[in-house]
């Protein structure tokens, strides 16, 4: 007798406050025999902290340690070896939810383990709320309206892309500020847009910060952002 | 004796599967005496449809009816009008939900209502899982990947501005599609980018549609969009 093979399942955690997340992934996950999570080699995973009062006290955990080295992909290797302990679950007739912080397929690393096991097994994604509109709300202002251009870079890129999509974009959202801080508000000082820029970081979380980017602080989080609106004035 | 003025709380509903509405907006709005929603001068009101299950049977509910005139912005009279009507219930001392597709300030109109009722009364945002996301999600596919730049276009842009937006990022989506679909796969076949081009239209509803944009049907609705991918191989 052959075992059907169970269901690989990208869940979206949504932003950081666990009310922000789905009903569906909410009730996924509170079902799930198997849930898997990225963690650091150091500390707690943040998206198992969003679903901590879901995840079943029965529930098989599987943490994909994923060291922390700052400024490189980790090695895929990690990839290889998670999906490979995920399949002997999928295998055995588990579904497998794996736990992705903001939406898994918005600059998320559930792409390294779909890429590995989207031949192998059935899957279903359960979009989230990304960081980027959760970021909106904070800022209690329109990401993009009505013809904008609205473009997504990551502060690691060189300053002659970010100017680029400065240039053609009426909104412009940076994303994974980290030590690239200092260097973007020379750059957006330069462009005189200094005015238009709003910094955000832990948006949802009670330690939530929202200010304009010239007031920010030095040391901002990898996962903090900078909008900037230079569009035509988006409220009338 | 002054009574505490209400709040308005801006609610993303999400793309259209109720169960991809956040635990938020789905106890908000099953609290909410007054809840408000757009809605089309003949027809449901999409967002009011997601959420009915939520709604309570004594709730008031004030449909903001939108003309619908093809690709015309609605008069800023309804606006006015609509604020008006909200802030009776307001400094009455009710809080006021409006729904929102999506995420309510991505692309959307709440915007209008934000800026006529900021300074008056206070806001709460409740960020939803917006189309962007939950498209990827219904073509299985990463939408952005580590230093991917991400652009999203609406389709009625000219070709210009297209071209530039293709031309300077690793991922596109272009939103809005409706009358404007055939114009843009001519765009994108001279671009010779018609094998990297996906369609969907009403994701995660019943009657999903995700394809190679060159299957796509001839009426594409309004809400629909294109995901092009260029980058590197964002499997590996």
């Amino acid at each position: 007798m052959t075992v059907k093979r169970g269901k690989l399942i990208g869940v979206g955690t949504g932003p950081g406050d666990p009310e922000l997340v789905t009903r569906k992934a909410w009730r996924l996950v509170s079902e799930a025999k198997v849930v898997a999570y990225p963690a650091p080699d150091h500390g707690d995973s943040f998206s198992r902290q969003i679903m901590a009062d879901a995840i079943r006290g029965d529930a098989i955990e599987i943490p994909i340690i994923i060291p922390m080295v700052s400024g490189r992909a980790p090695a895929q290797a990690i990839y290889d070896r998670a999906a490979e302990e995920l399949l002997i679950h999928l295998n055995a007739g588990h579904d497998v939810a794996v736990l992705c912080e903001g939406d898994p397929l918005f600059y998320g690393s559930f792409m390294y383990l779909l890429a590995r096991l989207r031949d192998e097994v059935e899957i279903e994604m359960i979009a989230g709320v990304s960081s980027l509109v959760a970021s909106a709300s904070a800022a209690l202002r329109p990401l993009a309206a009505r013809l904008d251009v609205l473009t997504v870079v990551a502060a690691p890129l060189d300053n002659d892309r970010l100017r680029e999509a400065i240039a053609t974009s009426e909104s412009l959202v940076i994303i994974k500020l980290g030590r690239h801080l200092d260097r973007l508000r020379g750059l957006i000082t330069d462009l005189n847009l200094m005015d238009n820029a709003i910094y955000i970081s832990h948006a949802t979380l009670p330690h939530q910060q929202v200010m304009p980017l010239q007031d920010a602080p030095d040391d901002a989080p990898y996962f903090s952002m900078i909008l900037i609106y230079k569009g035509s004035d988006p409220w009338i």
